[in-house]
């Protein structure tokens, strides 16, 4: 009989702990019980995923009891404060915020890329940066037949990267856009940052606050994090994150430079076609490239749009789309889950 | 006493002929007669222009006798068939369409970064498409200053360059796209082109039809128009472009790399600062940056978010906003009159 585990979801009711539950569900995972867990102020509440009923707890550190596996997604503060408690009561945390990302005992792991560092992990395990796991996931298998020398990215991101209401102001905002009293912002592009601008019709080149170097975090979160995950510190990595109205779907548009200066297009095509978790999309004469609108609710990484630069013999353009809220989270959280378990790692 | 010019507009109906006639009037262009131009279909019709009325007339190679300057936007096989007639006629023709830009004999012009092309003139002058005006506009005062050796963009480009029925269709896909029945496509991303996509809550990474290598023809023309208006044909240049659900206003995620390594942020602030069509909006500590809902309707290329290269120590990253259908068009066309009449040209 397969072991089943008791697992647990911090931040339950956001866009990302939905999805965990979802996704739960959708894959079978092998479960015990489901612990829902949120804020004191959600607490008591039901939540109704599917057929099935689940009573809301408070995420307190006794809550972790017993635990198996912990899915964080209710920001860096509360993981900061509870994944240390979970992960001293046995549980393992996987952790879909920040906080833990950047630490040096803590891997952050696209399973497809580097499932090895699983094996290093002190009790918390870091999800990466969603705009960071679906361009590592395309370009690992190109990294490994041909090297990796340089990536240059300029973002186009869902604003369900800004959780539930950021995905709402859209909304409205669309409706209303062309009445004369015009749209209201609140939410994007910070909710905490000082000014807000609609997202309708507009894109906004600010995802999360400014850094001293005028990086912002997010595109430090993709330097950095790419590095971390390839274990190449010295890599050139470059991003311009930028908010789009798209509901769900981030996508990239990608320039790398390979190590070798004599690969065709059709050869990374051909590695990729069978790479583990992407989806080539990539017929110019069908018009078949991947789009937001066509990923929602998919696994898979899409990449298309695959062309060698006319300038630079080692250089290629790729266009990369994902479910920001599964590949670019939840359901990469739960293949770490899967991982772990492969491995005979819990 | 100032000369005054006849003018004829071609394709007066349209997105760009529309702004054409407002500009030439904001503008207080020297005009002694305004005569708007289109196909038989529109030929009789009345036109409004704030308070003017004009009688719409049908674009036949004899309409253009007696005109000095003839703007066309009617498309690249309308201007294929009458510029030449135009210019025949002793019109200077400014021509917004594709279909001289890459004539050898056919100068293209932006008048703060190439003037002198224009006395090169054989009757017709082409305005280059949109997306390169605006970034040319923003890479020339640098190129001058510091050098200029590579250039790689990922565009993000309204519908309204795809024409008033492409804006059309993203309105009524706004509105209705959370309704069960949900939306159709049949412009975008090209009218001709075999399928089509709603761009609402989407992003489609096409623009214009393929062409042999992978790249589309609107990446093609950014990569060679940027070429043969800075007059540098080694220059790498290499684009990807995106459309996405903004009704006006390109945004531009631009890498460059410059001759010199030695050069700050703040020198880049500096030249942009005083540069001749160019606005710097670049606070990260305000949010301040160029957003397009914020540019519809001014004629200057907003720069911001310039941040120098993590790596490479010649890498800079700006992110370039404009008006396509005023910088990138009309307002330029205009001036590219303006620039003629000052030069003695006409």
């Amino acid at each position: 009989m397969t072991k089943k585990y008791t697992v647990a979801v911090v931040g339950a009711t956001g866009a990302v702990g939905t999805k965990i539950i979802e996704q739960l569900i959708k894959r079978k995972f092998p479960m015990a019980q489901l612990k829902p867990l949120a804020s004191k102020r959600s607490a008591g509440k039901e939540l109704a995923v599917g057929n099935e009923r689940y009573k809301i707890e408070e995420a307190t550190p006794e809550a972790f009891e017993g635990i198996d596996f912990a899915f964080f997604s209710a920001g860096g503060s509360v993981s900061k404060e509870l994944a240390p408690e979970a992960a001293k009561r046995g549980a393992i945390v996987i952790d879909n915020t920040s906080a833990f990302r950047m630490d040096p005992d803590t891997p952050l792991v696209v399973p497809e890329v580097n499932p090895n560092d699983l094996a290093t992990h002190q009790g918390i395990i870091a999800n990466p940066n969603c705009s960071t796991i679906q361009m590592v996931a395309a370009l690992q298998p190109i990294r490994q037949a041909f090297g990796l020398k340089k990536v240059i990215v300029s973002t186009y991101q869902a604003v369900s990267g800004a959780g539930i209401s950021a995905v709402n102001e859209l909304k409205e905002q669309s409706v209303h856009f062309d009445e004369p009293a015009g749209v209201e912002a609140q939410i994007l592009p910070v909710k905490s940052d000082k000014k807000h601008y609609p997202i309708a019709r507009n894109v906004i080149p600010q995802i999360d606050i400014f850094t001293e170097n005028g990086f912002t975090f997010e595109e430090m979160k993709m330097i950095n994090e790419t590095k971390k995950i390839l274990h190449d510190e010295a890599l050139p990595v470059a991003a311009t994150c930028v908010r789009v109205p798209v509901t769900v779907g981030h996508s990239e548009s990608v320039y790398i430079e390979i190590e070798r200066n004599d690969v065709s297009v059709e050869e990374i095509k051909e590695i990729l076609k069978t790479a583990p978790g992407i989806a080539l999309h990539d017929d110019p004469a069908t018009q078949h490239y991947p789009m937001p609108l066509y990923t929602d609710g998919l696994d898979d990484v899409f990449v298309g749009r695959i062309r060698k630069d006319l300038a630079e013999d080692t250089g290629f353009h790729l266009w990369i789309v994902a479910d920001n809220l599964l590949k670019g989270a939840a359901l990469n959280s739960i293949q770490i889950a899967e991982k772990m378990i492969e491995d005979g790692l819990k």
